[in-house]
């Protein structure tokens, strides 16, 4: 599985979803809108997204039955981006060589364009749904919400912020990028799962995929952030040979959870193995 | 029909159910779950949930049904109130006579508390549902999302942050009201209204019912204020008098909307009334 060309061919559905879900940069009010699309817009790798397509190709569906799922766990990562540059947070002035929203705008414009990516997250979400999608939709609403909410995303950010510089424990490093940034992998793959009609067998295979994947994908970032200074960092804890292992160890616990999946799990793990070996 | 019995009466199912959507104050990271709590307990009147639970009554169903909305409702209303209190945005030290969740805890706390809390009224909206209730539930869901969005509450809270002081146009402090105050209310009568299950015709009067209920809601705010510099006041463009005239006029226009529900709306005219004609 060729995984740049499946990217190239499902990600233009991807841009048309994140396009249709959210209002034109001039629509009143103009700054917010174009607040909300200036992270999104263009945006980074999509790999969440990317995830809860081939998710639920892995559990036999077409893959724009996922794009709700997609588009949301999107929305999210771009809303904590935002939230986590600002001043009173990380204080980054730059997110992808481009001016951060509270230097392009302001603060205010900041906080609140993330406020309503997060709000449109659930919206698209919870939109739109039949008599069969409804209770898929509302388990893959409910899985976001926990990944995202104070036990999750949330909850990792401000372990984050508070992180004593004298703690080298992998464990509590491990736990922090577990809900900073794996638990919202998880529900990417997790959220496309629910939205393909996945059985809780499946769900749960895939949940613990996603745990995995997403901790080796944060190592990952920490393999190649190396030399930066982020403390909460599993090289600055592990060393980067004891990281790249945990990582490959992760890697290998991910794919096992995926091995009765078959043939059409193939993006699906080419997308996990690209995750965590990506070299950008 | 005594609204103040009424409260009484039911305010403690909304405070136990509060309590138990969110996670204990000592669960970690505690500073977060803390934070979180600090402005909703105590809270203030409860108003909005209070309409969701009168509103599944005037729909005939038994008013617990409402309280995931009820709950979903004073989450996003308390989120609003952390966010809206931030040093970029209307930089007030203070809420309720105890200090604002920055002063208390700090701006990134505060920031990520906010975050938590929006995340957390979509958890309950969804969570839980079953068969009967998932398209409700969905409905319901998707109804706040479009009123606490860019749309909604958001777009509103950037336009009042951005307010023209030359600007004295009654039509446009109406629109910042309709979206800043009044769409959350609408929404609180609405999903109370969707998870008891009412029909779409009755969902459309309600909704009309709690969009004027809102706007008078905060013109009533802006009387009692009055003396106080707030830009966007419809006592500011209009005078005290006229004013008072105008939220009469929406008053009259939500009771008219609730007229053909009977008995059982009694607890939910006597509410809309309170919301207007409150000393406080």
């Amino acid at each position: 599985m060729d995984t740049r060309a499946y990217l190239r061919e499902r990600l233009p559905q991807v841009e048309r979803a994140l396009e249709a879900a959210l209002p034109p940069a001039e629509a009143p009010p103009g700054v917010l809108h174009a607040a909300m699309r200036h992270v999104l817009f263009p945006g980074g790798k999509r790999l969440r997204p990317a995830l809860a397509l081939a998710a639920a190709e892995a559990v036999g569906a077409p893959p724009e039955r996922a794009l709700p799922a997609a588009v949301a766990v999107e929305l999210v990562h771009t809303y904590s981006l935002i939230h986590d540059d600002l001043p009173c947070m990380d204080d980054d002035d730059e997110r992808r060589g481009r001016p951060s929203v509270h230097v392009a705008f302001d603060e205010a414009t900041a906080v609140l364009a993330g406020d309503a990516l997060l709000t449109a997250a659930f919206q698209v979400l919870v939109d739109g749904a039949d008599a069969e999608s409804a209770p898929w939709r509302l388990a893959a609403a409910r899985d976001l919400a926990r990944a995202a909410g104070s036990h999750g995303l949330v909850g990792g950010q401000i372990d984050d912020l508070r992180f004593d510089p004298a703690d080298r424990d992998p464990a509590h490093i491990e736990s922090v990028h577990a809900r900073k940034s794996a638990a919202l992998i998880a529900a990417s793959i997790v959220g496309g799962a629910h939205l393909g009609g996945a059985d809780a067998d499946s769900i749960e295979r895939l949940r613990r995929c996603g745990e995995a994947v997403g901790v080796a994908f944060q190592i990952a970032d920490d393999v190649l952030d190396a030399g930066e200074d982020d403390l909460c960092s599993s090289v600055r804890a592990l060393g980067v040979d004891a990281a790249r292992e945990r990582a490959e160890t992760l890697l290998a616990a991910a794919l096992a959870e995926l091995a009765e999946f078959g043939e059409r799990a193939e993006p699906l793990r080419g997308l996990v193995r690209f995750a965590v070996r990506r070299r950008e």
